[in-house]
């Protein structure tokens, strides 16, 4: 696929934050929030946005929500970053309909997670094969490898074969844990065989940021609630300074650490967001996480700790 | 609850066929077929239809569609039987919403699965509670205990602390599996307690019907495509007359085991409606399972088989 | 591999049925019955027998009584029928030792599932690979796939890579559920690509024989409490006769599929085994399903109904 | 239970490592690394031991290797610290014959992780209460709760029946993820019914050490190659000084982070301990873990900011 513009593409690097969907204590959609929310993105330095993933809260939404929220960040972004937009689905025609309404509202691509119950290579293969098929070369595609939560297990072999025979596949959101050896096989396959080079970008909260870029990754795209870091640690290692860029990570990583516990992670980062004055609730819409009162103290503990390094 | 006209109750019992929903070849829904298909099983006698279910490729539905299966079913079936809606959804939201649609629609009750993840006794009953609430005491609710599809395990103590909580909770669609010894559990610690009564009807594809109606079943909620046998079975349970009852089901269980095969097993079932002139088309929404020529014979072979046994 | 005398080999059919490992009331091996259960096979015109799988409790015994059994149940066969062994272990280095002891103690090959959590293609491969290198040609393999329990899906593709590159690999115990489709593959492709012919028998209790041995199965390897139904259902079918056999299978299909039922189809096996007069004991080693009254009275109904088809 | 000389009880806090078991690049015990293995956590000042856990590759022993475990670590210690002893098997005649064992070599008490497939609370429950009834008043019992591993979720009220009615339980190894709030609700509902305080011991390598502390953990139990940094975090917590512990952990959070990753985790503190001259070899037996050459520079690196940042 040509890097068209404003298109995500193989050289895609960075940060591209998982943005949260954020709601009203009532649960209803906070637009202005979606707004403070995508302005607050932009100004920590982000590459790109990611909306409407697993945390952002997607299959929680109706139809209606889904494209007043693609809308409206979309809007407020105003073509100044590329948004990708999740768009996994039980149905194919319901992926085919959520990429074209996606793409026709200025997104920068769209990232597919399997649906669950595919068990072998040949049926993790034939699932994006039809899906790519089906949305035709001008939609890039980003696989979402996320085994934890999908149950799908994308060998290195299935990415490759991917890659050779679909060129709108540009991307690897890598989140499989453990899976940093995988990181390698794709990127050192990729070389050995003189194929197509595609982005990865990494998730599992960042918790592996430093050893990911070391092993080949091109940045990160996962939601931590002080994305400045992620920007500046992946600037570094562009730079050539891992260490700095490890020395950096390493101050945030205790609470980087806490906000990676499944479930409850996504009422931490919500929490931590609306703390830092990016959305105005941190609800999360029901059945949901949510903090109680040793959760917030525990947490105010762990952000006061992080401020007074920083200090 | 009192039990109103037109609404399920403890005391339901019989068949509540598991309606498919029919497609065209081209994947677009095929009204026409959901009139007939809800004309066929009215002609086989069932006492109940339940839609958008799991076989009935709810998830792959979108919302106006799902909208225009209920209208359509609901206005076919005028009032001669009731229909039980599957509401089970991500967001509480959502399944209230459709809840509301449904019943505002002409619903007998609603059908609901736990979300996944729900690991713990309180978990699943909490889940449960919460969504009681929500619906208030005028919404009746089949439980929907399926633990190979949801991966959640409800427990005989979970159930009971349920009905003795929620008066609106009357029935529990049983397919555990194994879970017979459950479903005798339910009863007889009912009995024991002095519990309120509440309907249970057996899934699995009806592979123990017979065993669970000697067991306390009130019926079967499951979509095996020759209904009439399910309904003549338990009409003979019903009349005391489980040895006949039981030679009848063993004549249709060939078939019915191989229709019970998760996955392909709805391809098979809506092949089969189709060979009977109840829709037009088998087709499956993808990703799903779709029958190749060896299925298509084995099919073909089998129903040959059960045809001259039942002549 | 060639097929040396009193091995099993890709030519192997028939039924080797997996045999049951008998204890006394008290937890005890019960090694009188161990002999009575074997001879009851015996009678039953079995064509081999696969002993220590999981049916057979294996992970229970200790390694002195795995030992006492391979050899008791060899000694009393002598060597009068194949016997196959489990070998499947946590750990290569057990895997290969009890194959060795087995082969020493006059087994007819081994049977192995593979570890859990094994995830892409090349991991099964892998695992296997690896297994049959250490065990080396003179060890014929039966490779157990049976995902329900083990976790691992071996896809057809891994099996042909196995089959292809070990000549040791000689027999697959199919049991995959839903797995008809892929036995079709396994053998299709075989012939498609000139490849070697492995022997196929089928498990889950015999739930879709007929079914099974018309997509080229060469029998069944299952416990089914009645083996001479299984016994002569596969001569049926091996003379050209497949409509008798499944008139044959489907009167004892009823109570095989109550067996079928996982968990506590393994204490109903063995309950109509000690009914049988095969051993004294239904005991079920702890933790392990074990029947209650209304278990027992629903058996006794069912064998009591088999028995007035079969008079 | 009386808290008697030697044995684990209910105000057992600090440090009990979970052991790894050393071999020799060929898989052969090695036994002179168990004793260097031994005296290393004795030096870094441990309170007890863990050994024969599933970090301990206890699946993959043979019962003699079991044995001989057993049998050298306790001898090495010379009573000097109590050591816990991990029993958890597939049946619970086995779990029996190893808890009385390791107690009549001069184990502390015994931990045991419940089989797989207990499904709900009251599943749970019977277990364990079969266990504690067989194993009896006198041995102290370490309930292990790991359910990413064993796939059994023991829940709360669970906890606390189990501590009601069985005072032999003494210690809960804490490691469901994310597990915090259960942490304190065990705490809090122990004190709020006045129930019986049980000693709270943390896992999944120390990631939450900290959090668990303040939330009323009593001291850790996992295997992180560096026990001195754990040892002194628990004691600075015991001291009143949870912020300077804090510091302290945080300095080890990179690495200790990075031993946290599952499966590769194990071949990772492996090759740590044997660079710290604790083993000899960081063989993990197959199949299992193994570093490449990327896994080692990855690691030696982060033991260098390690080394760099303690300077």
């Amino acid at each position: 696929m040509s890097a068209r513009s404003g298109l995500i593409n193989e050289t895609s690097k960075g940060v591209y934050v998982i943005a949260a969907t954020p709601f009203a204590d009532n649960g209803e959609l906070d637009l202005e929030s979606v707004d403070s929310l995508t302005d607050f993105y932009l100004e920590k330095g982000v590459t790109g946005l990611t909306i409407l993933g697993m945390m952002g809260e997607a299959p929680k939404l109706t139809e209606a929500e889904t494209t007043t929220v693609m809308r409206r960040v979309l809007k407020r972004v105003e073509g100044g970053v590329p948004v990708v937009v999740g768009v996994s689905d039980a149905s194919d025609r319901n992926v085919e309909r959520l990429s074209h309404e996606a793409m026709s509202l200025g997104a920068a691509g769209v990232m597919i997670a399997p649906v669950p119950n595919l068990k072998t290579d040949e049926q993790v293969y034939a699932y994006y094969a039809n899906i790519a098929t089906l949305l035709g070369r001008d939609i890039p595609i980003c696989l979402q490898d996320f085994p934890q939560s999908t149950g799908v297990h994308t060998s290195v072999a299935v990415i490759h074969r991917l890659v050779d025979a679909f060129p709108q596949i540009v991307m690897l959101k890598h989140e499989d844990f453990p899976g940093m050896r995988k990181l390698s096989q794709v990127r050192e396959k990729s070389v050995a065989d003189g194929r197509r080079r595609i982005s990865i970008l990494v998730g599992n909260g960042g918790l592996f940021l430093p050893q990911e870029m070391l092993r080949g990754a091109d940045g990160a795209m996962t939601g931590f609630a002080y994305p400045e870091m992620l920007v500046q640690v992946c600037r570094l290692f562009h730079e050539g300074k891992p260490e700095e860029a490890e020395d950096l990570f390493n101050i945030y990583l205790p609470l980087l650490r806490h906000e990676f516990q499944y479930g409850i992670g996504l009422a931490l980062r919500k929490e931590t967001l609306r703390r830092r004055g990016a959305i105005r609730s941190a609800y999360v819409r029901r059945p949901g996480p949510a903090l109680d009162a040793t959760d917030h103290a525990e947490l105010a503990r762990l952000i006061g700790r992080l401020e007074a390094a920083l200090a």
